[in-house]
């Protein structure tokens, strides 16, 4: 018989029994009985109730056995009777007698119990992660990641791509983060830098001609830790095709990501639909570029009816320059009671109010209720109710201002009155494209012109285009939304180098530092470069929103806590003197 | 019609003709017969022969083209006649008439030519490494690698086994190498260093309940750059098992490694049966740990015909302990020339020389001739050839000594001999797993005992075997050869704290020291671990074996130069000083 198991914990059934077996794994839980003793003994693959009596001849052994002990037992199958039969388990219908006992790995007094459902504080959970990973829920989530990033390469294979590894310890990227940098040993003074994502070396590798690339990406980003984000390393489905426009691009994602969700999302409705909407759309309807569509509210500009009407904030604020009024539709939030919450809601984020009207019956027939619609009169209040569609039991909610000012809780409290209301359908995946994104921005304060996202992306129209109003320039730039979340950023590059230098310039980089900076690749594109496009996915927001959480670090086996460090591994950690030396490194005291 | 292509380079054959199609590619060779230009266009799948004449609407803008221009080309596919049938492209039937182009990357003067097979030095090939790659050996090469690791991934997932994935930004790693450090921002003065091998977390998964592990592992050390070395990162296979001895582990990954090789070994015989060898008989009969097998010689020794022998150098050498003669037999080797040539190989090697006998006809039959075979005499002479087999035309080397003074020799001149004298069989894979590696060893100067390879491997026979001679004990652990590389080293893990203090005990490290250098893994010891092995798998030197190369660099798709620079990306580079300020670091001025 094998040394530690001839079954996993998940394997016997009514089919075995009499047979002798030999099981491995972890003491789950252990009840005594008065002097009858049950072991659940757990491994990775299930459970199993070991049964140990006075007769065994380890009881004594068995007897000192604890929680999360690692055993191996030899023992005879036996069927349990019928009232004690367990129809959860696989295993349920049988139990083994224990006959002989093997301590693999005993146990000290646990600080985190592996059985139940009780919480720990997170630092707790990290610093005895491997104690964490046991729980079933870590096990259930870290064997999902698995299973989504193998399906993700299976379908990406599907699709004739090959995934090719490009370097780690490489040159800063230019991804507008902070780069982490590695010092040289044999460079004293220089630094490579670890990759924000592998852009340039995809865009690289579709210059020689590759045609097809992905990678399941580390990428790596000093940023200030949040809930959602891995504060050092994170994973990208990164891809890149050449020879394409934008929407072979979503045909070719979209099968891979909506085969994932169907797959994984345990039986959720996952949208066949994609709808591809404009920037500026998206922020219209929504006031955000990663809208929820499983929320069916689209907010409206209906800045002509307050023209001039009698409520004078609003026939103010739109003498300005810029500023238009917004109205939030809520079907069913026809009530002075959700409209007073939802109007306190946008107090606490920081807006004065937010003005509403309500419709329900009156004396003579339906009624517009609500100081706003007293102010601007019956005619421009029905008149708002028609254009929103809207009817007995509804309400609607209005913010003023230039959007950036309100945008923001516009956004949130679409947010709120579709879950408030019910609105907001549960158990669906809702995806999105955003696309049309400004390639640039004004800054608020200078005026000075930036790019507002990447400055690889091919600007819609192309050199011809850069000639006009910059803040007008389109590019071929998209996300994908998902439920809220972005989950998918890409676009069409700039292989041009002339659009290239152009499209810097206009940014107020010359071409000097548009050599300096990404040298390497503006290099390339002198040598015979093809059309190309891509994008990448979260690997740990796919898999968060398929878990269903929002905390990343239930979806990652060793994260690091908030504060970017390792408990466990004890990361940072000091270096040695003669480590500093190598590197020809000093550390500057702290004051 | 899509904008680039209806089809690729290598899609057109007779069913096309006369239909009117668009390609994309590079210019691989433009050709001018007498006004009528040929093009090879070139994609990542194929070629296609594009034909322009003067009565091409497009004809004055081709002639401009030159090689490497991305084009993009309308055209009609036209039969070839008869004799102009290239059977060896897919595409070698057809041809397209071209009706329009589209340039859609230029390309200046070449650095370094797509066509043809000039070689060029290897910083001009790093430095334009997209034009390097586009050659039809590098497209090669890396499809390789990336159907190589995907096979692997197939391979593991089949046997059950899941991919997570460990910290890349971490803690010190315990493999020896040097530590690639990554500076902390958040905890200034504090490092964290890239993993040498997921080592750590991999035992700390088994130890969290996950029973199966693997991963394409990007691994880092920061080492002098060698020709079969990447100076920087580098990929594993790195799996680890709960539960299994020794024997598990080999026969969990000799099919993966037997596949991948019979797959993608085109045609190559591989092995099926991987002999077990230990590492004393290793060293003993092959004078490495890594033998090559396709070679059939095995040295012996045979020190007792030499004791006492008319050969005064030899019989002295064995007056000293420690010292022992051992012969390379040499089947086919029995000429004067070839062991004259032999013996100047050992002292170009180092040594004073390497004594030989070889046997020919003579007047009374068999005779045995060189100089050794005189001062030994025939009746020892005799007693050689009998113990090593040998007849009419064979020889014999003989090496004296220490074994570590002229092991390393001796490997050399094994492999020698059997290339010369064609014993050493091509188109094969032959694999041995060498077991019972030493635990420890003894520094040659201090006598001081060391680990000899990894500290973490199970010591055979336990906390006793601890108890007698530490450079008695084995250890499970194991590496597999392949033609005289190390493909594979694994182990059966150490998962006893008690065992694991003592045998560091023995090598001279404390409770204490164990605690700060191992702290996470042994503190993970006493909270129910698991007995578990695994092996890691270079990733690497399996596609350079595959590729029939002995340059890393020829399978990496961006690999650092032998100084450890990117030359394309200018890495490492000096950082800002805003960026050392950030991680309150200062750079010691070299003198």
């Amino acid at each position: 018989m094998h040394a530690y198991r001839s079954h996993t914990c998940a394997d016997l059934t009514k089919e075995n029994v009499g047979d002798t077996v030999r099981l491995a794994g972890w003491v789950h839980r252990i009840r005594d009985h008065g002097g009858v003793l049950f072991v659940d003994l757990r491994d990775h693959y299930g459970m199993t109730q070991v049964l140990c009596d006075s007769d065994s001849p380890v009881f004594n052994e068995v007897d000192k056995v604890r929680a999360e002990w690692c055993i191996r037992i030899d023992g005879v199958v036996k069927a349990r009777d019928p009232e004690l039969i367990n129809p959860r388990l696989p295993t349920g219908e049988i139990e083994v007698y224990i006959r002989d006992l093997e301590v693999l790995g005993a146990a000290e007094e646990l600080p985190l119990m592996v059985f139940g459902e009780q919480e720990y504080p997170e630092e707790t959970r990290l610093r005895y992660r491997y104690l964490d990973l046991r729980r079933e829920a870590m096990q259930r989530n870290m064997a999902l990641r698995s299973d989504v990033v193998a399906s993700i390469r299976r379908r990406m294979w599907g699709q004739d791509f090959r995934e090719y590894q490009t370097p780690i310890i490489t040159a800063s990227s230019p991804e507008g983060a902070r780069d982490f940098l590695v010092p040289s040993r044999l460079h004293p003074g220089k630094f490579y830098a670890l990759p924000q994502a592998p852009q340039l070396f995809k865009q690289l590798i579709m210059v020689s001609g590759f045609d097809k690339y992905f990678q399941i990406a580390p990428c790596f980003r000093d940023e200030d830790p949040r809930a959602d984000r891995s504060p050092t390393d994170f994973y990208q489905l990164d891809m890149e095709m050449s020879f394409v426009e934008q929407q072979d691009v979503f045909d070719t994602i979209q099968p891979v990501i909506e085969g994932v969700f169907e797959e994984f999302g345990e039986g959720a409705k996952v949208d066949k639909h994609w709808p591809q909407i404009s920037y500026a759309d998206a922020a219209l309807w929504y006031g955000t570029d990663k809208p929820d569509l499983r929320n069916p509210i689209k907010m409206q500009v209906v800045s002509e009816h307050f023209r001039g009407s009698g409520f004078a904030i609003f026939a103010k604020l739109l003498e300005q320059e810029g500023t238009e009024i917004r109205a939030i539709p809520a079907p069913g939030g026809g009530s002075r009671k959700f409209c007073d919450r939802m109007n306190s809601f946008a107090q606490r984020e920081g807006l004065p109010g937010m003005g509403y009207i309500f419709w329900r019956d009156g004396e003579n027939g339906l009624e517009a209720a609500g100081p706003l619609a007293k102010n601007i009169g019956p005619e421009r209040t029905e008149a708002i109710r028609q254009q929103l569609g809207l009817g007995k039991g509804d309400a609607a909610f209005f913010l003023g201002g230039k959007p950036a000012s309100f945008e923001r809780v516009a956004a949130k409290a679409r947010v709120e009155v579709g879950n408030e209301l019910g609105l907001t359908e549960q158990n669906r995946f809702a995806f999105a494209w955003i696309v049309d994104f400004p390639m640039y921005e004004a800054d608020e304060e200078t005026g000075e012109i930036d790019f507002s996202h990447n400055p690889f992306s091919m600007p819609q129209g192309g050199a011809e285009a850069l000639e006009g109003d910059p803040l007008e320039v389109k590019g071929y730039q998209y996300d994908l939304a998902c439920n809220g979340y972005e989950l998918v950023s890409g676009a069409i590059r700039n292989h041009k180098p002339e659009i290239m230098f152009k499209a810097f310039e206009l940014a107020g980089y010359g071409e000097d530092e548009v050599r300096k900076r990404f040298g390497g690749l503006e290099r390339a594109f002198h040598f015979g470069a093809p059309p190309h496009g891509g994008c990448a996915a979260g690997i740990d927001r796919i898999v968060m929103l398929l878990a269903g959480t929002s905390n990343i670090r239930e979806v990652i086996m060793f994260p690091m806590n908030q504060r970017a460090e390792d408990l466990m591994m004890q990361a940072p950690s000091d270096p040695t003197s003669d480590q500093l030396m190598e590197l020809s490194l000093r550390v500057i005291p702290q004051e």
